[in-house]
């Protein structure tokens, strides 16, 4: 497995396959079984599979957790090790931003809503390292997780608007046994902040109840999930939202495919969590 | 000659000629020598040559000439088949913006000064359409002309930012016989404005003449300039420039490489120019 630091090096090496499908799955590293999911599938459908670990700072506003984001550097390298990566990037933040940094991607329409009301530089942040990661491997396929739906979505976006020729797979949330979304993030979590941060799913299930059993008002949905979230009481909502799940909207009435999404703040972690809501032939399917 | 209108038949040719070396000329159409000159360097130096002829909608503010702009289609493409293009991409608005076009590339350093002070959104416009058009046809090298010095080096910082694997090729004004620059604009021109319409190349004689003789201060070099272009009943100017060629932040003494620009209308037609000045060697080295 080659592990690079420099843009020059890994492309040095990416020319000689360039002939072979390259997979690439984009990491802020402190791998979990989420990342590794979509490493797995990257392994099984590409000839050769690049990962990147790269914690990038202007994705991070003032006062967030830059400079506390878990880095196991060594850990995570063992991890695509062992699942049979043929190359890491892992770049320091000079590589990726040189003095003269000056251009940037910015998704303006489906960033507005959800996360991006209270993350404003965010996702400008996510699309300029995205798009350079896209330019540095030209990957055939890159993956990304739905535990960050509005990420996946601005990502596609980006690539049908920007023309990458480059598919976007998004792969289910994997969650912990309890039901908490896998993330980087609960490692800032005490035992007891860990045992309240199921709330999010617990929400998630409760809003899944109301829909099966004929709810569709958004507001009321949205209720339902707020008073189960307030048992808990280290949770602290920042959001929650019912949305058309391609806009990213707000939507009252539940009556096309829809993303229900929140944040809560467990302590001083920020987790975040979706369900899909889809219609298909008058079935109801949730992915959560 | 391939003449493509969509984006997936354009991709579609490209894919056969990967193993080639692919030049491209992005132009507006309304091709001129100066165009040309870049063409014919593309032809010369790729075994694939692409030029593209769109007029850009969103680089034109409000006001500006969008609709005015000219666009003698059949003219052009006859003049890419003389020159030995291989590929003419032309694309509609819609191919280019679909209904769901949300994805911007914003430059914010060397956009703040020269044309981009007039021209807020400008270059963002251009930025977009140019990572779109890299996107699509991937060329080995690109090809621009020195005549929008402002615009070369954005798209210069793009490519080196984003991490395009281009070559960004910058080539000499080309100038009818009493120095305008050519540029489509001046088919706005009647013949008395285009009489006047020397004005910016003699106001950019005076200046490196003025530098010839030991002047330095920029205050004192625009103020000949503009004593030169005032002289023109129909010239108003809009700026006159001495900026540091890199940064393009406007600089007050000439002590290293600096670009003299201006824009000035002549009746109409907002027309542009600009002299490079390089200190090699305690040699001045003069490119207009």
């Amino acid at each position: 497995m080659w592990i690079t630091k420099t843009i020059k090096k890994t492309q040095k090496i990416l020319e000689k396959y360039r002939n072979k499908t390259i997979g690439f799955v984009p990491t802020m590293g402190a791998l979990h079984e989420g990342h590794l999911s979509l490493i797995r599938r990257c392994v099984k459908e590409n000839q050769f599979s690049v990962v990147s670990i790269f914690v990038n700072p202007i994705q991070f506003g003032r006062g967030e957790d830059f400079s506390s984001y878990p880095r196991p550097f060594k850990k995570d390298i063992e991890l695509c090790k062992k699942e049979g990566v043929n190359l890491v990037f892992a770049p320091s933040y000079e590589e990726m931003y040189p003095d003269e940094f000056s251009v940037y991607v910015e998704e303006i329409s489906l960033s507005k809503f959800l996360c991006g009301k209270f993350r404003p530089s965010h996702f400008k942040g996510v699309c300029t390292v995205v798009a350079k990661l896209f330019n540095i491997i030209r990957p055939r396929i890159a993956y990304f997780g739905q535990k960050d739906y509005q990420q996946a979505q601005i990502i596609k976006r980006m690539v049908d608007n920007l023309n990458f020729n480059i598919k976007i797979k998004v792969l289910p949330i994997v969650r912990d046994k309890d039901g908490l979304a896998l993330s980087s993030r609960n490692w800032y979590l005490n035992p007891q902040e860990r045992k309240q941060a199921v709330c999010l799913y617990e929400s998630l299930k409760i809003a899944k109840k109301m829909i099966e059993d004929g709810e569709r008002e958004a507001k009321k949905i949205i209720f339902g999930m707020k008073k189960t979230i307030n048992k808990f009481n280290l949770a602290k909502i920042q959001y929650i939202e019912v949305a058309d799940a391609y806009t990213l909207e707000p939507t009252p009435f539940i009556k096309k495919d829809v993303v229900i999404a929140l944040a809560v703040f467990i302590g001083k972690a920020r987790l975040i969590d979706n369900m899909l809501v889809k219609f298909k032939k008058k079935k109801i399917i949730f992915k959560l």
